[in-house]
């Protein structure tokens, strides 16, 4: 393996169509993308998932025998040291990857990276970013937390704010984040308690460019580069975007006229379709950045296949490549004596 | 005006296109509907909106001098007991009308209807529900609150969803509504304290078929006639999903291809994109109902037009056609003692 480049460590056993179709993935990975791959699990299942029987000079299989499975509690992190998401973690923990990704058992990778790595210098709670797409083509906004804390204190969302701002400056390129607090109204005297809170907290935090409340119909308008809200509201979103795509496609393929005329406007249009659909479709941005934790760990989607896997790998490479966790930890001081909650 | 008619008060002088729009929505309502039309509102700015000088038999204007201007507060509601949702809601009360509908200040709508009109036996807090498709064509889905509270107790979302299975049952005619919790995973010890409370008494409660937990991507998905959850999330989701229609559309449109495919697949489709929009877009079920005031309520956006009122009085006019208050009234006695948050 080469010295300088990202090595990521991915569970092989996590997810639906686990081992083969997450190795389908890493290999593609292995090969167009500039990274090295640490495969983790077990060795017969994985070296039998192979397609075929040449070598990959940057694939390097870790074993793990045991899985934590997805009706488990996350107890079972404690009572099997060698599943494979902590031999992952453990990985990087020994700094032997940078970058952990699993499409397996969500509640056990945030458990695995917050226990064996710990959390990032005036962070509380690691929080789930999930990037949306907006009708601005080229243009994403990052929403957090879309499922690490349901409960949350207004304290916790100004350093998801602080953490999206990071992310949006170093990965995705934006030089003045505009921050947005979910929310049900413009103005700040609207909403819940704990967006009445936060809203004041991010208005006096120098740091966030906070620009101010985000309603669901800015979410995919463009206007903001990255949008907070609890991890309960947060995953809801996500699961109702996500299904949304499907929704439309179906309820245009049973729209479409009847006869030759819908025939042909569903040939002329059947290429642009799949394109609609990779705009609107959360799965091909890889899966949600667990920020926080001291790794990169990347929370794909149980149903992930191999280009969700693919772009997974990408992301994690991206997040290594543009130094988001030591921007995160050199922020850390500038957030504590601002959060009196 | 006829004597066993649906009596519908409707604010003239409220939302951005008033008065207007909202005239043009009552007339249409006043010739296809069987319903009378008491117009709320300046008198003479109301003339001056009918576009021909025909009498219309079935429509009185009911002189209302000051309005709830969108900026301003619900505090104004006790100062301004002349402004036109103050007047509508008196008309319910003194028995002139059946229901209200106004595009104006929703908070205010909210407030004049609980100050004047008061709540059902048995509800701590009206909630606003709104109607959503489904993929499953001519199945829609019933959520609230999308609204009126954004911090709930347990026991506020049980009443929200006796309501809602009342309004599913007696107005959508679906026997044993099928009801769900929004929540971030199926099972039952999942979500935050807000949703875990409210699991236990909806399991508990022999009144309401509750059939477990509804995820983000269960909403759209047919598989649930009610769905409940607290006004915050409820109102992120209804904003979100209002968007993504036009969302979708503009991504369609750019995703065309250029040349002359695209403008003969555009042509082609022309018409069924409009069938796709109506069946997305909320803006075409008029509004939402506020349940459990005294008094039927619809809350119509900001931003209706013509087509949108004429919905909300067709909506008005089922609730009322199918004593929605009354059923509401007669479960109140059940809901009191199971409700021990």
């Amino acid at each position: 393996m080469a010295g300088n480049r990202a090595r990521i460590a991915v569970d092989a056993m996590g997810g639906d169509y686990a081992p083969i179709e997450i190795i389908k993935g890493a290999i593609r990975a292995s090969k167009e993308l500039d990274v090295d791959i640490l495969l983790v699990g077990n060795r017969q299942q994985i070296q039998a998932s192979f397609q075929d029987s040449s070598k990959f000079s940057n694939i390097e299989i870790v074993d793990a025998d045991e899985i934590i499975a997805m009706h488990e509690g996350i107890n079972e992190l404690r009572r099997k040291p060698k599943a494979s998401i902590n031999v992952a973690m453990d990985l990087v923990k020994k700094n032997r990857a940078d970058a952990v990704i699993s499409a397996g058992h969500s509640g056990a990778a945030m458990g695995a990276a917050t226990l064996k790595l710990g959390r990032l210098k005036g962070i509380d709670r690691p929080a789930i970013g999930a990037v949306f797409p907006t009708l601005i083509a080229n243009k994403s906004v990052i929403v957090l937390d879309v499922g690490a804390n349901v409960d949350c204190r207004p304290k916790y969302l100004e350093q998801f704010a602080l953490m999206g701002t990071i992310y949006s400056k170093y990965v995705m390129g934006i030089n003045t984040p505009k921050v947005g607090l979910l929310n049900i109204g413009e103005e700040s005297s609207k909403g819940n308690d704990l967006a009445l809170a936060t809203h004041k907290l991010l208005e006096n935090n120098e740091t966030i460019p906070f620009i101010g409340n985000a309603e669901g119909r800015d979410i995919l308008s463009g206007k903001f580069d990255v949008i907070v809200c609890d991890g309960f509201v947060g995953n809801v979103l996500l699961k109702f975007a996500e299904a949304v795509g499907d929704v439309v496609l179906q309820i245009m393929h049973e729209e479409l006229p009847q006869g030759w005329r819908g025939l042909l406007g569903t040939f002329i249009l059947k290429s642009n379709l799949k394109k609609l659909k990779q705009r609107i479709d959360h799965a091909e941005h890889g899966g949600g950045l667990l920020l926080g934790v001291a790794g990169i760990c990347i929370i794909s989607h149980g149903s992930s296949r191999a280009p969700s896997i693919f772009n997974a790998i990408r992301l994690a490479k991206e997040a290594i490549d543009h130094k988001v966790l030591e921007q995160i930890n050199s922020y850390g001081d500038k957030l504590i004596p601002e959060s009196p909650n």
